[in-house]
């Protein structure tokens, strides 16, 4: 990772260090959290607290994981707001412009994002509701173990900030003999899926078929729903799934791989892809 | 935490565990994640996904946290919806009625929760929109720096399901001395920290003068706003701050406490509360 980009990640910050009953002032590296506003045609659709850079990937993610598109073509143009009120605030609007020819559909979006329209919510209904628009992964992939193993380090070789803050989620891609596609770090775990993701996309690289998704944290329902979206076939995480994950993991035919740690993992849903 | 809860907050997943090359197939408890649809005067006001448990503490927190109500006389009541068309759907929708001479403003609620409406949106921004309605605190609350040594065992004391499956972020009220009020765990860290200010509301300590806030993981802005419209003048984390959490902190007068382990801590801001 750049040394621009560890700027536009870590500040540096006035604090008070104790140990037992001993202070000492000092500084210490934080990692910046700032709001996005992701616009699409001069339409605010959401805003994010994440962390700045690499904010076209991101906008780009967001729209693939929410399936507002699925093809880089699909994108006419992203760039930060140029008319902010606040010359500070510039950074933090991506305005997205869509080819001409792809329908958005805000009703639906606002209600993805927001609120769900009726009393019948449930895990159940929340996994139909995912697969109607992103149906079950029929992909053939397999990754060996070793390779798997292999993953938590490579992941951790490209975590420039999370070294020195303690404070950085990882999301990376990966093939299925290990190699590294991209690694991005957020302060939102869910961001820095969308994060690689948006790389994919923006290199033609969506969808995802044949791909592994690491993750450095927990896997909860949302980090599989973006995979589905995505095409992913294989998720991988350092920690613990969620039910949610597993269910919708299993509904959606991807491969769940957790505890990805020492030589050890658990396998909840596509075992058959781990050789 | 009672037998209950923690059937509500796990499950028991099937799974196949590898160990270098060796296979074996067990069960494992994983954390439970379900939509929490959230209704003010039949309206959905947002879907949460959440560990289930404590529902009512969530939906009366979250209030309280989006500003809506600042006291437990103004809400009439919570419970589970009972007119879904799945049964199982019923434990998934909370139904909030508010006392009648409470005014919601689901315009400006609905913009926070999901949207800003303009290009003007930064930090700063962020900041001030939040002091606009939960001015800096004004709080002579003092802390002993051995009480907050001893507050994350406290935490993790009642941390019954996160032993079982580390899959749970906590959060925890304490007071000044390090008496416990009480602990809630969620798959989601913001959930935790509603369902604990929802279990204060609920007992009629709102606002949350006088206490310490707990949470087990980092500390994003969000949590730091969640303390703030609660009025809790400390916030303490076993983990890192982000660089929002802290302006705000420091712009709302609070003391935020980051690091929080083996005797030693950081202080980001509020240092005068520390003693």
């Amino acid at each position: 990772m750049a040394d621009d980009d560890d700027d536009d990640a870590l500040r540096s910050i006035a604090r008070v260090q104790l140990r037992e009953h001993e202070r000492r002032a000092d500084h210490d590296m934080v990692v910046r959290e700032e709001p996005l506003e992701i616009r699409v045609g001069g339409i605010p659709l959401a805003v994010v607290m994440r962390t700045p850079g690499d904010d076209e990937d991101l906008a780009r993610g967001f729209l693939v994981t929410e399936r507002v598109v699925e093809s880089a073509d699909q994108i006419a143009s992203v760039r930060h707001c140029t008319t902010a009120e606040a010359p500070e605030a510039e950074n933090n609007v991506m305005q997205v412009v869509l080819a001409p020819e792809v329908a958005i559909d805000l009703a639906r979006l606002r209600r993805n994002l927001y609120a769900s329209s009726s009393c019948g919510i449930c895990g159940k209904a929340t996994i139909e509701n995912v697969l109607a628009v992103a149906p079950p992964i029929d992909d053939e992939t397999r990754v060996a173990a070793d390779t798997l193993y292999a993953l938590p380090s490579s992941l951790r070789g490209e975590q420039a900030v999370f070294g020195r803050t303690g404070g950085l989620h990882a999301a990376g891609l990966f093939t299925p003999d290990g190699q590294r596609l991209v690694v991005r770090e957020d302060v939102g775990r869910h961001n820095a899926v969308d994060k690689a993701i948006g790389w994919a996309l923006a290199h033609d690289r969506v969808p995802l078929h044949g791909t592994v998704l690491m993750v450095s944290g927990r896997v909860s329902y949302e980090i599989v729903q973006k995979a589905l979206a995505a095409r992913v076939p294989i998720v991988a995480a350092v920690s613990a799934p969620s039910s949610l994950a597993i269910d919708l993991a299993r509904a959606g035919a991807l491969t769940l791989v957790a505890f990805l740690r020492d030589r050890t993992m658990a396998i909840y849903a596509g075992e058959q892809r781990v050789s």
